[in-house]
């Protein structure tokens, strides 16, 4: 690498209201993610498909068998990864698309939380009726911490907790 | 979680032949991938998409600017992981996808390892000639390590790394 690459800065534009919108949008539409979480046994970062919904406050959330790699990985350590935004037809980096930094909340179950998100995504994937009341299923908010958003070439933005989430407060320990 | 929930075995099938071609064939026909490093600033995974294409010994490659978080995540630690197979239409969940662990290996520029995979990377993503020689794009071979293939509902497979790659072998260090 040259000196002069490493030394030249990222290009970051100014979050305005339009790349805030664009961020809440992609989380909120986005009907799964790719979900990056910590590995227990290896350390590596295992990368991915959940189905997603957000809840009032637009946390995402995922619905995670005790079985599954997502809930043991979220268990042993929080810290988790999303990549939301599908790309159409053609250059698959002409599309918006946003990383989001989370700390994973597991809902607890039963509860107000519970009932309020098994309804919220019930009605984004009315399919997951046939598993989401198994007894080891569980519900995490994934609460985002920052977030580096891309709408394609030269348009990157860097995003806080605040621009993500909307302003609508939840109970998320009931 | 019920202690029902929890002694119930991962159901895994036994890998064949079918699984490992299906697994091949999602590598190195995804145009782009999901791919997650370890953040060497916070420690989180990050999940972001990349541009993909494949070695002639099937390991997967991206090419990343030195000013990209995949490049100071990979340097910093080269445990990443892939996800490959994107949904069409209809459950997002019966569609199939691979998760791969992998290793990164930074392939020196100038080097015949270096013009094999700029000839192979420009064959798939022609648009890419527009930066591929600018001069802090490196390639990376992701070397996997191990994979769980899901094939839909029931059908899920955990993979070695001779199950992912062709026996064709490459001088990667050149």
């Amino acid at each position: 690498m040259t000196e002069k690459a490493q030394d030249k800065p990222q290009l970051l534009r100014e979050t305005d209201e339009e790349a805030r919108r664009l961020a809440r949008t992609l989380m909120r539409d986005a009907r799964y993610m790719a979900l990056a979480v910590l590995d227990p046994a290896t350390g590596f970062p295992s990368a991915s498909r959940a189905l997603t919904a957000t809840d009032l406050d637009g946390v995402p959330v995922i619905l995670a068998s005790a079985l599954s790699g997502h809930t043991k990985g979220l268990l042993a350590d929080p810290r988790c990864s999303l990549l939301a935004g599908e790309p159409g037809k053609g250059d698959p980096l002409a599309h918006p698309r946003i990383t989001v930094q989370c700390l994973a909340d597991l809902v607890e179950r039963p509860g107000e939380a519970h009932d309020r998100l098994r309804t919220r995504f019930l009605d984004f994937h009315p399919k997951a009726a046939l598993y989401v009341d198994f007894p080891d299923f569980r519900f995490f908010r994934l609460v985002p911490q920052s977030a580096a958003l891309n709408d394609g070439f030269g348009r990157a933005y860097a995003l806080t907790c605040r621009d993500l989430l909307s302003d609508e407060s939840v109970d998320a320990s009931a």
